[in-house]
C-alpha cells in the first residue's frame, strides 16, 4: 500500500520532506480522523499537536470514540490547509493551491503521566505560542479523566501545490481574468470579561501574517 | 447508527437544521471524504458543489479513487469550518469555535450529460460566484474524461458551536486573558497574465467579510 496519492498523475505535487510535513502539522489546528469500525466508516475533525515525530490527540475518556481509536485503530488522517483558488481561463484547468499530509497508522494510548502533561502543554501552545505560561494547568484529575492518543508520523505523504493557472495553449490568449485568489487566516479578539488586558503574546500572534488554518 | 456524533455529551451542538448545513457546504471548498477499500481506509480532500439536496465531486476517471468511489463506495465526508478558539483561563476547558457537516452514504456515478455540465458550472461558481460566465466552458471531451460522483444529503449531523469561553466556578477570576480568537478568511489577487483587468465580481468576492474556508 502506498500513502502517495495520484504520485503517479502528479509526481511534482509528492513533496518528501518531513520538514514540509511538520510545518503542515504546525500550522494546521485541525486534522480529519478517518477510521472504521464495526464495518463504518468515520471521520472526525479533531485538534491535535505534534511532539516530534507523533502527533497527539485529547478526548473525554466518555466520548464515543476514544474507546475504539485507543484500541489501537488503523486510522487515515488528512491535515489540508487550502492557500488559495488557482483560476484558469477554462472551467476545466481551474484548480486549488494547498499543502496536505496524510498519515496511515494505529492510534495508541498514552499512559505515562509526564507525556499526558507535555501533551497538554503542546495542544495550549498550539492554541496560541506563550498560552501555557497564561492559563491554569490541568490538575491530576483532569488528566486522569481526559483520555490521549498518539500516532507516530511514520507512514505519510506530503502534497504541495503552490501553481499558478496552467491553461492549454489554445486558451492561453482568452479575454479571461486568470490568476490566484490566495487566501490567509485573519485573526481578531473577542474578551470574555475585564480581568486582564489583551497580553503581548497574543497581540503579536493575530498580528503575524501568512497563517492558514 | 446515528451520526449525531457526542449528541448525548453536548446536546446544544447538534443543530438540526438543513439550512445551516447548507450553508457551511456552500461556504467550504473542501470536504474530507473518508472511505474503505480492501480493508484500507483512505481519508482524501475534495473540492465539491452543492446543488439541491446533494453535494457533487470531479475527478480524472485515471484518478486512482474514482472507480471505487463511482462504484457506490459508502463514504463519511465530514465538512468543518474553523471559526476560532476559544480561552478559557484554564487548559482543560480551552476549546474551538467550529460549524460542522457530517454525511454518510453512498457515492454514485452522475452519468446525464446536461447534469455533468450543471456540476460544471457549480464548481466554477464555488470558485468566484460569477465565474461561469467568465471562463471557457468544458468541452464535450472535457466532460467525457472527466468522473462527476454524486452524493446525496440523506443523512447527516450539523454541529456548531460558537461558545465564548466556559471556565469552571473556581477559575473564573484568575488574572489570565480569555475570550476568543476568531478567524476570517482574507482574500488577495495574485494575476497571471495582463490579458484582463481584475472583473468586478472578483473584487466584490475578495472584499466580502465573514468568509471562512
Amino acid at each position: 500500500m502506498s500513502a502517495d496519492i495520484d504520485v503517479h498523475r502528479h509526481p511534482e505535487r509528492a513533496v518528501h520532506d518531513r520538514d514540509v510535513a511538520n510545518s503542515i502539522l504546525d500550522q494546521s489546528l485541525i486534522a480529519h480522523v478517518a477510521f472504521t469500525t464495526d464495518g463504518i466508516t468515520f471521520n472526525i475533525p479533531m485538534t491535535f499537536a505534534r511532539i516530534g515525530n507523533s502527533i497527539f490527540f485529547h478526548s473525554s475518556k466518555h466520548g464515543r470514540f476514544y474507546n475504539v481509536l485507543q484500541s489501537g485503530s488503523s486510522v487515515c488522517v488528512d491535515v489540508t490547509i487550502l492557500d488559495g483558488v488557482v483560476l484558469a481561463k477554462s472551467a476545466y484547468n481551474t484548480s486549488m493551491n494547498y499543502r496536505s499530509v496524510m498519515i496511515f497508522g494505529n492510534m495508541r494510548d498514552v499512559a505515562d503521566y509526564d507525556m499526558k502533561y507535555a501533551i497538554s502543554e503542546a495542544l495550549a501552545e498550539k492554541m496560541v505560542p506563550g498560552r501555557w505560561n497564561d492559563c491554569r494547568h490541568p490538575s491530576e484529575d483532569e488528566i486522569r479523566i481526559t483520555g490521549f492518543l498518539e500516532l507516530p508520523l511514520d507512514q505519510m505523504s506530503v502534497k504541495v501545490n503552490t501553481h499558478g493557472p496552467s491553461d492549454k495553449k489554445m486558451d492561453e490568449m482568452l479575454p479571461h481574468w486568470s490568476g490566484i485568489i490566495a487566501f490567509k487566516t485573519a485573526m481578531s479578539t473577542i474578551p470574555h470579561d475585564a480581568v486582564a488586558e489583551l497580553p503581548d503574546y497574543i497581540a503579536e500572534h493575530i498580528a503575524t501574517d501568512g497563517k492558514n488554518t
